[in-house]
């Protein structure tokens, strides 16, 4: 594959492509040659560091560098010994800045980890490097391009975090989910992303953004993989046994009230996909979308936009001019937000929650697409978060499983989501899945 | 009265007693000076910093103090101008250290203000300086004294922020509470404290510890004064107009099953108050203790200790040595609390608080002690959260209502306790109480 050159000013001139990136590469098959005596900690470190050499340049996953990543790999211990992790750079780290993509943090070196960093650090993680997000976590996209096609957006918030694993740069990545910014980055970079039940991973140390919302998760390149690693991260049991046998599940399939926003090709390959399931002998049912879901969407921008104008008070109040047209009109509109219209949207989150809790008496997890398509093409936008909106409201388990493509090989993205608190079930369907679509496309 | 003096190693050689304070300097009768022209806000700033100067090398509410307090007032506007703010040292503010009152952020500056500081600022209010807090709000004491009789404490773990307002050097305090650290110091301290309904101020960019429990709170004179503040901070109608009306309230006694751990002169005053009610023509019913609230009480501490584990977890980790031991050793054993502990105690308390709620279609609040006692001698302990525990568990906003004291003229608290978000309605039962308890005094 010929790159794309830059001119003297940066600007490309010729159409980037595809890199050549080694696509994902897995934590747990890491570990597995670690533990075998093929790979030291330190040599998978340094792959790490040799395939962000090779690829950062043109993706821009990465907002900083630790320049400590090899030696610090030589004091790890732990089961994470030999992971490689990208960090959103809205979590706080003690060695390198927390930037928010915004000038008003630019240099901003907090003198701290955030819990979950040092949570990670402690397994035995090395931190590679600060993953470029959205400004602040909302929509004003950074730098990061998709590694599937340069032209194309990586999603966002978590751009960075997604990118970063796709194309094999980290074993594994942390990130946040508001709206829908860990599914649909993983969804759009074909890669798996976790959003656990809402405080399963502590958000202790990162820039908030709507407390209410604000959810930390996991990239990774496996179901399996992201099993392990928030096992190990939250000491609860959700790694999947390599020789685990599972009960086909029920599942619910929404098609929810967006469902013709989507990309045709895309709702056809979701359909394609479930009339495989059903082959395979997968109970499934159809959960139609209801008012109270509809309203619940609909109060997830309220609360958001209402948290949103006092969690960045200090920043609006101090560094107007320091936020994006887009942010700022944001929260000037959210200055006109009641007290009781945000109470409203909070009651009606409530009830829609409990409606929906309902279907899980019927089905074990739900399906539905991650994002309204495969990534938009350009930088200008990192796509809709319609998909994903209701369920980070909710604070249900969501994971995004990758597998799927468009002809012109861009990943769609398949999300399973589960009762609350119901994480390791949810993960065990999500690695079916992952299994069911791999034999799907070899029909 | 004649001042402790201090030997050349800051030992007090002489017994310290009461410091002539001017007591508590009500926040609405200042704003009332100022609209009248009779005050400037500088000058109402200049007299807090002048008390601050005269009581606080006794006192010791401060741990910093801003040395541009006197300038900003001069630039505030808004419905708080003219009114000088203690923040209590967990919170971020941009132009003072965030310490913690941990060595291990000694001098850490975290380039920011917390949203509740933002909006207090922009509301008008002057910061005077950051209030001591205990160690990371847990309970090791900082070396604030209680105005009232310096050999006593002031309690915790807000401390300073109770102690500042009750000398009069502050007319509004910030603090947060995870068991019992508004409601405890204000009632030791003699002053309004009010812990909203969870989330009613936000808590971004505060230090946590809880994230389950922690709840920003305030602390003023009266409780006219604090409806006023958090009217202004909340965008809600909270304050309590100077005419209104109310009707007699139905109150439910809550005699807690740690009542017989209660000092008996303080039960006593307690029931004559609650005769005094019953002659004024107030509805009492008894709440008896269940064992469902006894299970939320014991699960309150599990879900703290866990969260605290995590929350400060790289503290934990890179810096032991420069915890107490008190803290250490709590988060040594949260260690060892399971996920399953964890989830078992957060489905009790979800279950106590809907019993709870319950109690609220037959009573508009909850009336009990604030506090085991009057404020203990000494300062190596802040007294006990064990009456504070539950209703921080429960998220409901609770109020201590200052009026009566001990013989020798030391602070008892009462405690009314609202429904969740029910915080108008409650702060009018505090209100007409306060009101009330002068009476039953007059009697």
């Amino acid at each position: 594959m010929e790159k794309g050159k830059q001119s003297e000013d940066g600007v490309m001139t010729q159409s980037p492509t595809k890199p050549e990136t080694v696509g994902p590469v897995s934590l747990l098959e890491c570990l597995k040659a670690i533990n075998a005596g093929i790979l030291t900690p330190q040599e998978s470190i340094a792959g790490c560091l040799s395939r962000i050499e090779a690829y950062d340049a043109e993706i821009m996953a990465f907002s900083s560098l630790s320049e400590t990543a090899l030696h610090d790999a030589t004091q790890a211990s732990g089961p994470l010994s030999g992971i490689g992790m990208a960090v959103k750079d809205i979590f706080d780290t003690y060695d390198l800045p927390t930037e928010c993509n915004s000038p008003i943090y630019h240099g901003h070196m907090s003198g701290r980890d955030a819990a979950i960093v040092a949570q990670a650090r402690k397994a035995g993680s090395t931190l590679l490097g600060k993953s470029a997000t959205t400004e602040f976590a909302f929509l004003q996209p950074g730098t990061t391009r998709n590694p599937h096609n340069l032209e194309y957006t990586p999603g966002g918030s978590s751009s960075g975090s997604a990118a970063a694993v796709a194309a094999g740069m980290a074993h594994l990545a942390l990130g946040t989910q508001t709206g829908g910014s860990i599914i649909r980055p993983a969804a759009f970079c074909g890669v798996t992303g976790f959003k656990p039940s809402a405080g399963l991973l502590p958000k202790v140390g990162i820039k908030e953004f709507s407390w209410s919302l604000d959810t930390v998760g996991l990239f990774t390149a496996t179901v399996a993989d992201v099993a392990f690693a928030a096992s190990v991260l939250t000491g609860r049991t959700l790694k999947i046994a390599p020789e685990a046998q599972f009960e086909l599940p029920r599942l619910g399939i929404v098609r929810s009230h967006s469902w013709s926003e989507a990309d045709p090709g895309y709702r056809q390959q979701f359909e394609d996909l479930i009339k495989s399931l059903k082959r395979f002998g997968v109970d499934l049912i159809d959960i139609e979308p209801s008012d109270t879901h509809i309203a619940a969407f609909h109060a997830h921008q309220i609360i958001q936009d209402y948290e949103a104008r006092q969690a960045l008070a200090w920043e609006y109040s101090t560094h107007p001019d320091q936020l994006s047209p887009l942010l700022k009109q944001t929260l000037d509109f959210a200055q006109t937000i009641k007290p009781s219209d945000y109470d409203e949207a909070r009651m009606c989150a409530e009830n829609a929650s409990k409606e929906m809790d309902e279907h899980f008496e019927d089905v074990d997890a739900l399906i539905s697409l991650s994002a309204p398509g495969p990534a938009p093409k350009g930088l200008a936008s990192t796509g809709s978060p319609i998909f994903n909106r209701i369920w980070t409201l909710f604070g249900l388990p969501a994971i995004n499983i990758a597998g799927l493509t468009t002809q012109d090989g861009l990943p769609l993205g398949v999300q399973i989501i589960g009762p609350y608190m119901a994480d390791q079930a949810t993960l065990h369907i999500a690695h079916w899945l992952e299994g069911a679509i791999k034999r799907h496309q070899e029909r």
